[in-house]
């Protein structure tokens, strides 16, 4: 596979179906990896996402420090280690050695991307302290972005029949997932 | 089919998977409805959403007069109404007259539900000038839920082999839409 940087302005394709990802990063000389559903595209250009960290989550107390976090987009084949980052805490260990999760270095920020994943956003957090304290919602702006070009490519995700293991994940509840289906176009 | 309603600390999981959803509203004598891609949980109980409604949009209007605004889910069968209720504006008449689609009354709110669609929450805005100003970044609470029983009860989403034309839309961009796929179950 080979890693292709995407264009800023092109990055919110890389959410825009709803997929369930997974939040790294890394300070304090610590790292974490957790999984969220709860993560969107908020801005064209430039980018911005929208993500649900909990007040409870290692996640967040480390991206408080570092004032920076990666997404992640999982596929189908990662879905036992999407579970397990889900449900286990980073408080109790370090998850990437516990899960066997993979990493490689950002090109912008510090927070480890992961091995395995079809697409990569790098982001920077926009501090917003109501937003984080009243409704855990996290808003950064996304300074990087990347993709595995065997699935996306020229500004489009496109799985193809041998791209089954590739697809990426919505969860639903309870560890049950769908994963992303077949592309219709509509014509106004 | 059945409407059945959803226990509202269940009503995020008609979200949760991420697909592309119409908002409706209706105040001022007016009533319209936009497509939006941006739009995720923000909470379980009591629930909240979050979504992006452009400052250009006159659905935007609209709720800020009403304080409400209803999500419906859209299906596959829907997706020329979805593409034309997301680039077509509301300003230029009644979307819904222009574009076939029926509606039926809320329980709580004023803002008219989108007939075919397969889940339904109604929502009242709770109101954060900052986010609307600069994210175009809406928050609601959602104070009614119901759902196609044929597709969802008991708490779950079941896509069976006749359901593929109630399955749910996933925008990319453009008007290439993913539809909801199969469904996995990972055991941590």
């Amino acid at each position: 596979m080979a890693r292709l940087d995407i264009a800023l302005a092109h990055s919110y394709r890389l959410l825009n179906h709803g997929p369930t990802v997974l939040i790294s990063v890394a300070a304090l000389g610590r790292r974490n990896v957790m999984a969220a559903a709860w993560c969107m595209p908020l801005d064209f250009d430039p980018p911005k996402v929208a993500v649900v960290i909990d007040k409870s989550t290692f996640t967040r107390e480390l991206i408080l420090a570092a004032g920076e976090f990666a997404i992640s987009v999982p596929t189908r084949a990662m879905l036992p280690r999407v579970v397990a980052a889900g449900s286990d805490s980073g408080r109790d260990g370090d998850k990437f050695t516990a899960l066997g999760i993979d990493t490689f270095a950002a090109q912008q920020i510090s927070a480890p991307l992961i091995e395995g994943c079809v697409a990569w956003l790098e982001c920077r957090v926009l501090p917003e302290a109501h937003n984080e304290a009243r409704y855990d919602l996290f808003i950064g702006e996304v300074v990087a972005a990347s993709a595995d070009s065997r699935v996306f490519s020229d500004g489009r995700w496109h799985f193809g029949p041998d791209d089954d293991a590739l697809r990426t994940l919505h969860h639903v509840a309870g560890g049950a997932f769908f994963v992303t289906g077949d592309m219709v176009t509509g014509q106004d």
